[in-house]
């Protein structure tokens, strides 16, 4: 019995280090325009519209995050925006959506930093993952690897649910080596675990309540000492100063026995440095990407990001140039994952 | 017999596009500190020092690059300053300082847009040169060749001239290919020339009116009609417009008898594209040199400058990076050569 509409609950949390220079503090990754047009926030929001079966979304953010998920929101009127006054990871943050539905509302939980090729995959996925919450399944989104990649947790696939397209889920897997990782790809039965969840309010909040007792009365109290302001709800900032910062992986999705997956093969990346960027990106016949004024001469496999300056590039091979305001990097593909640890984007 | 006091005669034409963006127009690669602390202008006055036996400089230049010439000029009130009204090549550039001085006056022409590394080798070969010139000797520096360059012409060494650790010329090479810079350099007769010469000015122009009397003339005919203002010299715009655009080489170096040259091993640069400046540069242990904000991490025979925005590099090898004001270039060592035909550096 699939719902009559999954309500997208769509977190802005994180700042992240790694796209640095083009992703600061200020402005982090799910507010800029990094694979599109259209910012990650803006594409998440859009992969889930009234046509496909959504309803109106939620997003929890942060205040520092506000005034660009309101920006950014297109249709501000019917979308709940719930202000963490200060970030306690997912767990708390789905809690205080959670709270803020009727318990029968099926919630599709989705970051807002990833990116997502084939929308149409996702939302017949989206679909399946409620069928199955509807029924009282704790769904997460098995997303098809596609890499060995070392920088995600895994799930391995359990027996098939009779009747859907999902599978129980035999085990959440840590993030592996590369060894491990390797033999994961080869095995075919393992996914990656992206983040992207369906479950009831009620049950969330059940299960949430039965695993993390205290956090579960923490958000509950924040939440009955909060108060709206506008479209706004303002959690209580004492009271959920109190609450556990946990990730929901952690606090509910491996513990519960009801946890399911449904398989899914949509073109996602977590855009989680420069390098997965530009694999994200429409590329010409060499792979090179550009944003902004650019001219590349004998380059292959190369990304230009500039919002300003003009960028010429000679005869360079996977290499990576962004340009930001009083910022200029230049990085091998390769050394995309050290990005985070430079001193411009380690002191923000 | 050595002449009392040499007079540098310091050639500032052209304007190049091979270091853009750090060269522009308005402002080309002798008024740049590309290499030191100094701009190559300035390094070029400061290599002829009274106390090596130089006297006081001309500097012959455009109207656009006047305003650099008198601001860098260590010692204004000493010098003489000749303004061309347009650029007619070195011929006649050298010609109107041998007009403005006593015909028995030794002048050492230097472009002012080299780098040389070894200033006592420098000023030990001038006073050889010199020697030569007071004997009437036009006498060339035979700069030693240390790769198979393919960019500049080379002399050919001629006997012994007795009594001085000079030569004569056997003969002035055009621009050799690949191969035979490859045999020039392996011969070991062959020497750079690199555009530096010494003569008595009352020489050359006894021998630019042999070989090319209209461009003498029209020579003599603007400094005849010319005046001074303040410290400038400006010859006759229009008797200066009737003059040929030549080479000093084509029009006296290689038709004389008395050609000479002289051995110059003075770790000498033309700093003629981003690689060769590269190379002349004081580099860290890794081959990289940096100038402006910058941080390297995992670099080797990395090349960075720039004047405003911090430039982070990860990973890079064989690269050269360069800010300047709206204009970012990047580009491997190899690519350098093709600087000069970018949009940005064409179009100025």
């Amino acid at each position: 019995m699939a719902p009559s509409t999954i309500t997208p609950v769509i977190l802005c949390g994180g700042s992240g280090t790694r796209l640095w220079p083009r992703s600061r503090k200020a402005k982090p990754k799910p507010f800029l325009p990094l694979v599109g047009d259209e910012t990650l926030f803006e594409a998440t929001v859009l992969r889930c519209p009234p046509a496909a079966g959504f309803g109106p979304p939620v997003v929890v953010t942060g205040v520092a995050h506000l005034e660009h998920v309101e920006a950014q929101l297109p249709d501000l009127a019917t979308a709940q925006v719930i202000v963490e006054p200060i970030a306690r990871n997912t767990a708390a943050a789905i809690a205080l959506a959670a709270h803020r539905l009727p318990a029968d509302t099926v919630m599709l939980v989705c970051p807002s930093d990833h990116h997502i090729g084939d929308v149409a995959a996702f939302q017949a996925a989206a679909r399946e993952a409620a069928g199955l919450a509807a029924q009282g399944w704790l769904v997460a989104f098995g997303i098809a690897a596609t890499a060995p990649e070392t920088g995600f947790g895994y799930l391995r696939r359990g027996a098939a649910i009779e009747g859907s397209g999902g599978f129980g889920v035999a085990a959440f897997v840590e993030k592996p080596d590369a060894a491990r990782a390797q033999a994961f790809l080869d095995d075919g039965g393992y996914s990656w675990n992206g983040g992207i969840f369906a479950f009831r309010a009620g049950t969330f909040l059940d299960e949430l309540k039965a695993h993390r007792p205290g956090l579960a009365e923490a958000v509950r109290l924040s939440v009955e000492r909060g108060h709206m302001d506008g479209r706004r709800f303002h959690p209580d900032p004492e009271a959920f100063a109190e609450v556990e910062s946990e990730s929901v992986d952690y606090a509910v999705m491996e513990i519960t026995t009801h946890a399911a997956m449904v398989p899914a093969a949509m073109a996602w990346s977590d855009i989680g440095n420069w390098q997965a960027l530009h694999d994200a990106q429409v590329r010409d016949e060499a792979s090179n990407a550009v944003r902004g004024t650019v001219e590349l001469r004998d380059c292959t496999n190369v990304l230009v990001h500039t919002d300003g300056p003009r960028v010429s590039v000679i005869g360079a091979s996977n290499l990576i140039v962004v340009v930001d305001g009083d910022e200029v990097l230049v990085t091998t593909r390769e050394g995309a994952q050290l990005v985070g640890k430079l001193s411009g984007a380690a002191n923000q």
